[in-house]
């Protein structure tokens, strides 16, 4: 990362805070209500603290650009069904993923709080984020949580040429005692997308095993590159075709047919997506399920160091002290995402943050 | 797999019935009731059947060995509480893991039936053979699943040497409708144990990344293999680690920290896991949901293929072809698996099958 950031300009530092003011302003004025511009906002800048910068406000230009197009409805009212006691349908109806996503968090906790889990699939919204930011709210209220985003074809899928399936993320989320939030967040590619860019950018060399050319053979030139590769070759092709079938499947909105027929209203940008809450005190004290969780982490960190490793990390580690820093002294963004963020703000005559540096 | 096979001693070919008959025998003699009993044998058999070897009638002999010494109990009464409509609690009492695993399949189908979706965790069972069948149950059921399972140790994770998660399997079933199912079952391993059991009896090179010799370095040489590797680096890690916190921390059954908590009894054999079952027709009418699961596997089979590939497979296709090969023509079995069959069948005056060749 380092040599990355070193060969490219100077990021722009913003408090936290004061982006997801920026970040709600902006939403606001381009129609969503005060509450859901709040909840984008901080859905977005969450990913930002983490480190997750490919899902944070970078993505605001083009919620508007799917706004302008009516891709995405800024003031869309999501409806739920709950055909039984477990289970909840969101319908986004084309919300942005944050409104649609939360709504999603709070009836599989309620769900799982009358039936011990609880489900929510949501049905055609548009860019959800970082998908650890629900399964972090769903642990919020106690309870475990496994979540799955499915999206438009962008990775390759084992033995086909191009774009086949979705980088479709998983995220699963645990919660610790005196440790915190053990989260796993992942994308069934080898390497995020945001990362190739970055690389791409820099015009670093990839990773073997990363990413294909359009015709399907590997490459590490980024120039080349154009399709990453799922992790584990059929595996994590796998889990992306079945984590499309069960989150736009059980919407009623598939995604991965219509992509492949042809018609160019298949490739239009939409997500789908599910999201289970299980509670964890209907099946035991919940605070002899986070010791066990407790005794664990620290039964991995103790092992013995590999060579070369100065401290075994679990799942979220990484992301939970990125954020500690950032919220302490601001998120670094790059000077075209400020830029782009500044010029969209005073158009829009919502006040822009002075950056801390 | 040809070349390994041509390196090996001709293999015992038994027909599949005959090769349940065989295993029930076994299991009834050694004090399971003739229904446990059967439902043992289906689960290996059908691993055999699946082109899962290292999960079938191979492990006959081991679960007779934990019966002896007392870490599984033939006869053992699995006994359940449901604590909320939509989850139950299956106590194995240390029973044979198809015995447990099958009650499980039932519970989750139960409460999906009431609820929408329906949880089982398991607590205390050993061998489970391959996760995909009980997957594939609760898809009988016109239900689609997911399923793990927590086992020992035997992995490696990121930054830590020697043996630290288990190769945890996930399993997920769709069903379709005009295609058949589709069924993933994967080890959180970039390569299963038994393949490198297989190579390493062949004497062959192991491919790179795929095991850790007991220093924690990566190697090919089989014999130095000790520790396989995760699928993707810290994201099979991350998996497995998350795995065993919902599987063993649900069913307040922990492996991993007493594993590595040194005590004797926290290397014992035992494992968890869980399974989730969907009620689709609760989401969607089930012929609209099998008719978009059809399109999407059509779509991605009839993708053009990357170079070198004749047919692109979705998870389940390969498995399911050698099923109706050994169903037809019988399943084969090394000659050292069905001496120490045919040997324990004798002890026991189980009748042993005549071979088909």
């Amino acid at each position: 990362m380092s040599e990355v950031a070193a060969a490219k300009p100077a990021k722009v530092i913003v408090d936290a805070q004061e982006l997801r003011g920026l970040a709600a302003g902006i939403f606001a004025a381009r129609g969503t209500s005060a509450a859901d511009a709040a909840a984008v906002a901080d859905a977005l800048v969450w990913a930002n603290l983490h480190g997750i910068d490919s899902h944070g406000v970078s993505r605001i230009p083009r919620y508007l650009e799917l706004f302008d197009k009516g891709e995405s409805v800024p003031g869309a009212a999501v409806t739920v069904e709950r055909p039984r006691a477990a289970i909840a349908i969101v319908d986004a109806h084309a919300a942005p993923g944050p409104v649609a996503m939360n709504r999603a968090v709070d009836e599989a906790v309620a769900g799982a709080r009358e039936c011990g889990i609880g489900w929510a699939s949501v049905r055609g919204t548009v860019h959800t984020g970082a998908i650890g930011y629900y399964a972090s709210r769903i642990a919020d209220a106690g309870m475990a949580a496994l979540g799955v985003v499915a999206g438009v074809p962008n990775m390759a899928y084992t033995g086909a040429r191009g774009a086949a399936v979705a980088t479709s993320p998983l995220a699963v989320a645990v919660p610790a005692g005196k440790h915190e939030l053990v989260l796993l967040d992942m994308a069934t590619a080898v390497m995020a997308l945001g990362r190739i860019a970055q690389l791409k950018a820099a015009g670093k060399e990839l990773p073997a095993g990363v990413a294909l050319t359009a015709d399907g053979e590997p490459t590490t030139d980024p120039a080349l590159a154009k399709v990453p590769t799922p992790v584990g070759g059929a595996k994590g092709a796998g889990m992306s075709l079945v984590f499309e079938m069960l989150a736009s499947g059980l919407a009623a909105n598939p995604i991965v047919p219509s992509y492949h027929s042809g018609a160019k209203e298949g490739r239009r940008h939409r997500q789908n997506g599910f999201l289970l809450a299980i509670d964890i005190a209907a099946f035991l004290p919940a605070a002899e399920f986070t010791a066990t969780i407790d005794d664990t982490v620290d039964a991995i960190k103790s092992l013995p160091p590999a060579e070369g490793t100065s401290e075994i990390l679990v799942p979220g580690e990484r992301g939970r002290r990125t954020a500690r820093d950032r919220a302490a002294s601001g998120i670094p963004l790059g000077p075209k995402v400020w830029r782009e963020l500044t010029e969209i703000a005073t158009t829009l005559d919502v006040p822009v943050p002075v950056p801390l540096s």
